[in-house]
């Protein structure tokens, strides 16, 4: 390979990483503006996300969990979705993210952290961009799943879950 | 455009947008070591930090908030401005970004989340570096104009407050 | 230089970068999974971890304190070590990276912040990629040292304690 084709290689594999990065750092903003539609995009369009309390397969039940009067009702009396910075692993056209996340809410009139969890991100490389095809959170209070998880997503590997 | 210029061109968004996020990345540490003068260089000259509680332009205004009691007090006292990673949109030599942020005190011997917070931040490239134009900060407490910052931010548009 | 030796060196420097920045990321999921050799592969074999608590020395002493009945009795009963996102300095061979981390537990059926920290990473690259040559971490109750470990860090610098 010559040095243009290799400069090529490795500017690529530091934009698929740049790309999952900025997509799981929507997350968060979108989701605590109630931008539905939006959070939906950035699954694919059967994506699944399996969180502790709900299963949502698709972008019209991530729109829906959204536009929920419980999603809502978060919102209206203050929340903040803190997603960390992702330990990304890319292997062709699909990739493996990890990370935390706080779920912050006012209550009270004060901020409690609501949930810590555990975050194991499946991406595929799609026409339209990176995607998330399965999301997997548990919530980190003991249960076994929850540092399982982390465990995967370090390693690169899909949720076992 | 020949191979060349189209690596040049690629690597130069990833540059722009790695020095964004650099920047923000040291607002936390150093407001929190009290670097008044460094906080201050993070904004162009005439630069403004819009924040619920002050309006603060220009950056003899920025250092003399970090050297105010009540932020020295917060240093003393233990204190984490905890920034998470940004959402970052360039376009040419301005770029917006969006991020949560924790404000986390030491009280009564213990941690306390004192505030979470929706971050707008405007930006514009000049001849040394990357540098704030505005930043709108809004609690994360129920007021209508936080959930709109975070989509602002994550369509890369200017704040509407 | 020409176009292309220009393109390697400017794209290295990113690499080192995203290089430091992910293990930086990897550390949080790891030590929350339990994975106690893998954490300490984060280090060099004569890697420091200095923390108010504790001094670990050498990647045996790193995964002893993984494998401890104190950190795993932090995991059975539910801990996100929450990393921000790291401000990364490469000066050749070495670097530094701060950021503040969060500990938060789950604790009588909620979550609370057990500890906001500073962290200061010193970094060396090695044979075997970047590695952690001296952690530094400070709690930030308002003890001097840690506002001063988040301005060294900042700075470039090495830890002064």
């Amino acid at each position: 390979m010559d040095r243009i084709a290799q400069l090529e290689a490795r500017l690529a594999r530091l934009e698929d990483e740049r790309e999952i990065s900025r997509l799981i750092a929507a997350y968060g903003p979108l989701v605590d503006a109630g931008a539905a539609e939006d959070v939906a995009a950035l699954w694919t369009e059967d994506g699944v996300y399996d969180v502790d309390e709900i299963y949502l397969e698709g972008r019209e039940q991530l729109a829906r969990m959204v536009r929920s009067s419980a999603h809502q009702g978060w919102i209206s009396g203050g929340c903040a979705h803190f997603v960390g910075p992702p330990h990304v692993t890319v292997d062709g056209d699909t990739a493996i993210a990890v990370c935390h996340s706080l779920m912050v809410v006012y209550q009270d009139d004060r901020f409690v952290v609501r949930r810590a969890t555990a975050n194991h991100w499946a991406l595929a490389r799609t026409d339209a961009g990176w995607k998330v095809t399965r999301r997997t959170n548990r919530v980190l209070d003991g249960r076994a799943e929850s540092p399982g998880l982390l465990r995967q997503g370090a390693y690169g590997e899909p949720a076992f879950l």
